[in-house]
């Protein structure tokens, strides 16, 4: 297995110069495209890795599962879909048209932007800050460590630059699918899209939602069953934002990707998978990420479909 | 004429109960809906009207007419339809959509929210108060009188629920389409929406752009030639919203709306006309107001087609 | 005058380079795009003209209004206005999407393709072959001539091509907007593209329609004064596609073009005018034939605004 | 399991009066809506089958899965998804506006009407009848039967009103994405929608999907593993129309179903199931038959994620 892991790595090395670094926040632009790390870490516990999987990157979009954990885990599923929905989305991930032409304006689902202000909204909490605490202590559960930092460079960058996500924030406030106060719950976006995080945080999430929401370590049920199963079926069909179909026939994965670079991999029942190089596909998606993540998948038989 | 007047009042009494006076500004549905105004200023001075002609309401979109017209006249005409279409809209006033799908971004139009957002941020000014003060100095040469004031309950209840013209102004901004702001330019746009007229007032400001920019009164050149037959054109096929093309089919005349139940009109040469009642049709357009402007139409041959 | 004609004429010369000629049917992009012609005939019969003025070139989309006037004359406006709106489109004359997103699945206005179509199919007749003959007549009547013929080889070439159009019609069809048979509607719709006129016809049509309905040459009523406004307002509004406003704000004059090259244009109570030229601009409309008319508009204060 | 069987059909049973049978062919609104089959097939060839299990009802949009398989073995998986997408869509199956606001105006997947079509003209053959023997010919090896018969007033139903897929087959035609005759493809669509199947056909057809292309019963290698492959990934995230990320999210199982009642359902390695039920909800699948599934996915842990 090291070998293949090996295999996959060298395979994406050639491919770094592939595709474009996020360039929409300034800060991004500025990291090491040739940066590729890899993470797979199994039931067993085992851990092999390779490249820069310890480097730290943002959490970007792979950080909209924790609130949509939270949301699922503190709420009935009707209650959380009745508001956002499930549908995978043909256009970008920071489109705000759906929002105008589909029935009762609900954001298509939980991963485009849109979605993932409307569950972090929905997170309880005392105040603000409260529900960010809860995001970073589910976030230090699921992977398995304490001191989860913010790259405050780039939350700064996404601060000054979100406007779009201001605009769907508003519209959404507009229609009356969200309530509160705009910039404070797109405060709590921003530092929760800036969290550093490297390969083996990624693939200790991974590994939960491949094991039934179960801790590999202590078997302690971190995410309930059925809240598992969801996040996994979301992941599935809109995880990588308008590139999702493609990568479900290519690659066969519940994944979530993140414009820092990083891809996180749920193998059901078998292992959890992290990945990360820079350089960005048209859809937002690593390029090198997806080439690993497909040559594993075809050599070890992964894709669940 | 008098009687002409006179039954366009007498008809309009008769349908203030049809359609629904505007509700998402919660300040604006108290209006009293049986109010019914019309106020007609001819070129060679004389002013004919009837009802509440005299009754203060909120400007609304026809406020729009002012910053277009600033900005018209600081500006080459190239550089303002340059960031800022008049192409009419099939859709509602305050939709967001066409922002993300038509070429660069632009604004359909001046008189969309999103296009009157625009034209108002690119009046010049030191500050925000300066550019608020100008769009008060020019409606007021317009409207030959002193001692506009605002409406502040309705400018309390525009701010408390803007969330929409917020998104509107913020995905522009997103866009580089829009510079500065959102908040300071917004308070200006609440505020001048908000600013309270009458028949007169309304009809006032339609005299000079049916007698090509020049004052009916002083025979001075307040809006030049050419602004003032680009903004007759736009209001021609942008001034009553998604209702536009059926208003040109039956009352032929370049006017502008608002939903604060007034509507503008031009009578190029002849006169300007003023009309008030608060109920709206589904576009967000007077009932009773179009009603006395197709019966005067009619009834005058005053339709420019 | 003749001398304003000329200048117009000469500054036209200088910019048949610029734009494209239409190459959507093969058959019209064979023809030579220097070719410029420009014909104006006033209220009291006089004709000036300059260039190709009696050069035959295929009517087009100014063919649709013939259809238009013929089904407001049969009909009531608000049965005709039940069926095919007034707005004008932001979209492509050809476009599909707002059949679709509109309520009631209407054409946006008769001067889009899928309205012209629909306002073909009412036109009343015993079978398609009369309805022809009925808008054979109309033409000629309103060009006071005799003789009018068919391009075979545009007709055959639009034929050929008109996948667009049979969508256009199938999905009018599917929502029952649209009865009857599509390939039969179609034939005539292509036969009626493919008439072959020059610029004194086009001048002639809309002298009808400046001088409200009536013949300049015999004062007999054509077209019924109420339908002549409400054509002249459609055409103001809707005549040059998704470059209407633009040329509301430039010209000022209710028009209509046709990707042939030739645009119609009606000064009310004063003349009609039939420019030609080939190349056209992005929204299909011919390129020298606006600059001879905002010239022309310019030069004699014609604009209606 | 037999007994869960049972429980989940007369769990179904009871759900009956839900939902709306088709009617938008006249045909398929004549069927009995009481009418609830199920049957799983498991790999090791054992069949469990419940109620009207043997009934027959006309494939519809099920079907659409065999053009798609005989394209993807006949050419590249890139040469096919270069002109059919494998986006899900969040609108309607019969919907055109994305053929029109999509890059390259292709069809989303290949499970909407437009893509099917498509798919199925890209299926080699001399002549539209040789395709459409292949057609037959291949359902009938993945069903294990033959005698595959065709529902006649179905069929004349389906071509008496299918102007929706006419506009869609035109308008690919009219951007160069389809090639061939309409009329002649869509009869052969219309066939293949009518071709009449039980829930035992339907639960043959998945248990080859669910066994990696192999045949249960025979071993041999009906379909590629690769093309397996693909197809399930795109019936997890498009197979239910609109209604795909629910289903997943709710049962989690690779499935396609079709505006007859029917949905063909593919567990991994372990069984086949079809189920039958006509009522449908508002994306167009079976109530009942969701139900079933839902109920079969929570007892038996069936889900993929």
């Amino acid at each position: 297995m090291k070998k293949i892991i090996e295999k996959a790595y060298n395979l994406g090395r050639e491919k770094t110069q592939q595709g474009k670094v996020a360039d929409y926040i300034p800060e991004l632009s500025k990291v090491d495209r040739d940066q590729v790390g890899l993470c797979m870490i199994t039931k067993d516990k085992k851990m092999i890795s390779a490249g820069a999987y310890d480097t730290y990157f943002t959490m970007q979009s792979m950080s909209k599962v924790i609130p949509l954990i939270l949301t699922l885990e503190e709420n009935s599923h009707d209650h959380v879909f009745n508001r956002v929905g499930v549908t995978p989305s043909a256009e970008s991930f920071n489109s705000i048209k759906q929002l105008e032409t589909m029935n009762e304006h609900k954001p298509l689902n939980p991963f485009i932007n849109a979605g993932a202000i409307l569950t972090l909204s929905m997170v309880s909490g005392q105040d603000y800050e409260h529900k960010f605490q809860k995001i970073i202590s589910l976030a230090e559960v699921l992977m398995d460590r304490r001191g989860l930092e913010i790259d405050e460079a780039v939350y700064a960058s996404e601060k000054a630059t979100g406007d779009r996500n201001r605009a769907l924030a508003y519209y959404m406030s507009s229609t009356k699918i969200y309530n509160g106060d705009v910039e404070k719950i797109l405060d709590i976006y921003f530092r929760m899209c800036s969290l550093k995080v490297n390969c083996v945080d990624i693939a200790n999430i991974a590994s939960v939602l491949s094991n039934k929401g179960k801790s590999i370590y202590t078997g302690q049920q971190l995410i309930s069953k059925a809240s598992t199963r969801a996040v996994n079926a979301i992941m599935a069909s809109c995880g990588l934002y308008n590139g999702s179909g493609e990568f479900a026939v290519q690659v066969g994965l519940a994944s979530k990707s993140g414009v820092g670079g990083g891809i996180m991999s749920v193998v059901p029942e078998t292992c959890g998978i992290g990945v990360f190089s820079p350089a960005l596909d048209e859809h937002g998606n690593s390029i090198v990420g997806i080439e690993m993540l497909k040559y594993l998948s075809e050599t070890m038989e992964l894709s669940m479909y």
